[in-house]
């Protein structure tokens, strides 16, 4: 390693970035907007999918795949949905490259020249309920509950690793049910499921609430999503689920014969989050020095580092070391004994903190003198001196309390930095000076809305579940307003 | 269900297709070639990588994520890399979609026309090996072990689920070496995985040998693969481990300094398997009434049916049925309970025979009086009365007991099909009426595979790595032989 990494006070953005290089997370391919997931990122997305996954299939979901490609047709069949996607797909046109006339240069084969375009997926609602159709027939067909995870590509024209790419990986649940009612449940379900995650997992507290109609899902009748408060005060989307109605039934004419043999169309769902979660977790809990990761999320939980000179010493400290290293991993607990004798202990220490080891134990000849260890946490950077004897439950515990003070402290931020403002020259100003989530009363239409957004650079993040009724006036024109919902300039 | 299924007597490739959709594995999609993976089918996929990636771990792999897309001139660096891939690749051009000037349809807008062309991956080697380039330098950063879980797309003219689809999922490892030793060493590591996994958890037994210059992977040295032989007498290749040589690293310029800091380039292995697997394991065991799944990737390895009139009876086997569910499941033992009234017990009997559930137990009033229950095994279909006291244990040896015998049966198959021949007439003769592996003495060209090829279908499937030096000559040209070599008709 060389220089630190940009401060976050100083240049926030720069520091994220630098971050997600320097701490091998991910980084940008030769392909615009395109990202490779290195080795210890994807390792994290890996804990982060496997969590859910376990989730929805609790929850009664089965996993499936459908195709990467779309008809171009497909797309169209839903008004408002083709309007939301068209503008940023990827577009296969041939299925052939062949030889230019020199020999030397690979071309596209005019003659091989797709009948009809296909879309790569930007999201699959068209290319699934085209495949429901057929799958249901009768309410004994449902509800029909799946998931998948795959790759999707819109084309963004600013991109940022993680947050923004041009393909990213998600996982897209789909599900089809007889009446509103289940289906409306079921939505609800998932932004539970969601939330639960980010705040039980990604430490990660989330406001729990509902688009407007200028902020839905395109083709959805209501979207509900969980916004979380990043470090430099702006919002981040961090899952969404959205009732479908009968829309995109509609569109591909799915339709179940109910238990009085009646024809009826189907009602839908789609939710999914993506790793973008990543982007939220990185930029929710790191500091100057590095990553900060939640235990839960963490692929090494614990670092041994031995301080040695020599092979004797280092082999009295290992058998130490791996003696403790059994026996937190008998405990589930995801344990590396670092033993390499090419970087120094001091090296070590900085890579481990910019990777986001939540505990790091330290021992040398001295600590084997005296029978124990130098336990570091990464989230206050403190140090304690714990004997052997008492380590291992001392190390069981930290964890515990590092998942918890890590969720505390972003708690904390959220509650420091969401600000009630009663007119809109506060709004503007908290805005600029404070930042972070802004709760403000407004009329309820959509102009207002555009018109907050142009000149603040605000949207509304949602109409919170716990909304609370308050007679109040519209921040913006002065109208009469029911209650205040949540502004905040977003990623 | 209605009829049964088409017989494999009769109709082979009929049986298969009609087993594939009925048992709820897959379907064609609207796309063509892309195939649709349902929900169960998936959960078999499912098991298959868990175990898959499991092992990749343990011999020091990573998972990480490469780009979707590939840059034309990208593929274009490795000359006989490009020759094999460009013919059958999904080529993007265009980025974004707009209405037609009537306002009804959807076109593609040709001012979102791409300066380069963007390949959708047959295959990641030139993605990944143009990021090596960055992420290595010296012998420290080096072996480098990365595996990739991805969909690819192969424009395939002639598709069949699970055995050849335009998309498919797969893995693909890429490592990283400095000397070439070490490069053919974990060439042939990857290929015992893919054996050990192949015999062990798919029950199939492989032959692993080499390929020839003709069926080599494109771009690479040495192709090793592993061969099994299907129902029909036909070959299926199950997994390839590529040895690379510095084919990539020369083509991407990816070197490091060695520990004399001298610069040299990189050796470079590749290997997968694929959604193939899911026709290889479909198509090794499965009989007329259905699917044999082996018990070790069998979503559901224990299905209860319970034989009752009224609610009474029920819930009196219920009881029972809880009990043997939760002390298998304590046990490791997946179990569904099916208590639905929907439909009878035979037709249940028969959904799960077409599904392959490896174990069934039925309990109706009279085994309830008895203390006994009837344990049927799909692989023989020959059924036992167990008393409840031997219950636990005699399904559990049973599961075993399936396991081996599915694995025993196939390469019983295998023995009685592979044929030892020293004359073409022999090799015709064996071809056409036994099929199978044939075992024959070939000159070692290219031409004369290619000549066997044109006159009889059948390809040279591998050079066993067990390949006994005998001398004799050649079945097409008596030219001289040092050894047999694998024939066989192939998927």
């Amino acid at each position: 390693m060389s220089k630190g990494l940009p401060k976050r006070s100083e240049n926030y953005s720069e520091w994220y970035n630098e971050l997600v290089k320097r701490a091998d997370l991910a980084e940008n391919s030769a392909v615009r907007g395109c990202m490779v997931i290195k080795p210890y990122g994807y390792s994290i997305w890996e804990k982060m999918q496997a969590v859910l996954d376990k989730k929805f299939k609790e929850t009664g979901h089965s996993n499936a795949y459908f195709p990467l490609f779309i008809p171009k047709s497909y797309l169209s069949k839903e008004a408002s949905h083709v309007e939301g996607f068209a503008k940023e797909c990827a577009v296969v046109t041939h299925y052939r490259l062949k030889m230019d006339e020199s020999g030397k240069n690979v071309i596209v084969d005019p003659d091989a020249k797709l009948e009809e375009e296909l879309i790569v997926r930007p999201t699959s609602e068209t290319v699934i309920w085209s495949t429901y159709k057929n799958w249901i027939q009768s309410y004994r067909d449902l509800p029909l509950l799946v998931n998948q995870w795959a790759n999707v590509v819109r084309w963004e024209m600013r991109t940022r690793l993680f947050l923004r790419t041009a393909e990213f990986l998600w996982q897209e649940g789909h599900t089809a049910h007889a009446t509103e009612k289940e289906a409306i449940e079921e939505t609800e379900t998932m932004l539970e499921v969601y939330a639960d995650f980010a705040e039980k997992f990604m430490a990660l507290p989330v406001i729990k609430g509902r688009k407007t109609p200028n902020e839905r899902f395109a083709g959805a009748v209501d979207t509900y999503c969980i916004e979380a408060l990043m470090q430099d005060g702006k919002a981040l989307q961090a899952g969404t689920s959205h009732f479908l109605g009968q829309n995109f039934a509609k569109a591909f004419d799915v339709k179940f014969s109910d238990k009085e043999n009646k024809l009826e169309y189907v009602w839908g769902t789609s939710w999914g989050v993506s790793t973008r979660l990543m982007g939220a977790l990185i930029m929710a809990h790191s500091d100057d020095e590095g990553l900060v990761l939640p235990p839960t999320l963490a692929p090494i939980q614990v670092v041994i580092v031995p301080i040695f000179k020599g092979e004797e010493q280092l082999a009295k400290i290992s058998d130490k070391a791996k003696e403790i290293k059994k026996t937190l991993e008998a405990k589930g607990i995801t344990v590396k004994f670092d033993h390499s004798d090419k970087q120094s202990p001091g090296y070590k220490f900085a890579e481990y903190e910019l990777k986001g080891i939540p505990v790091r134990i330290a021992m040398g000849p001295r600590d084997m003198e005296n029978n124990t260890a130098e336990v570091a946490r990464r989230d206050t950077k403190t140090k304690t001196t714990v004997s052997h004897d008492e380590l291992i439950a001392y190390v069981e515990n930290l964890l515990e309390e590092i998942q918890n003070n890590i969720y505390k402290k972003a708690l904390d931020f959220r509650t420091q930095n969401t600000t009630e403002v009663n007119s809109y020259e506060e709004f503007k100003k908290v805005l600029d000076e404070k930042t972070g989530f802004v709760l403000a009363h407004w009329d309820g239409t959509s102009e207002t809305e555009d018109k907050i957004k142009e000149e603040t650079k605000a949207t509304i993040r949602c109409i919170p579940l716990d909304f609370k009724e308050e007679a109040g006036v519209c921040i913006c024109t002065g109208k009469p307003s029911k209650g205040r919902v949540v502004f905040a300039r977003a990623y």
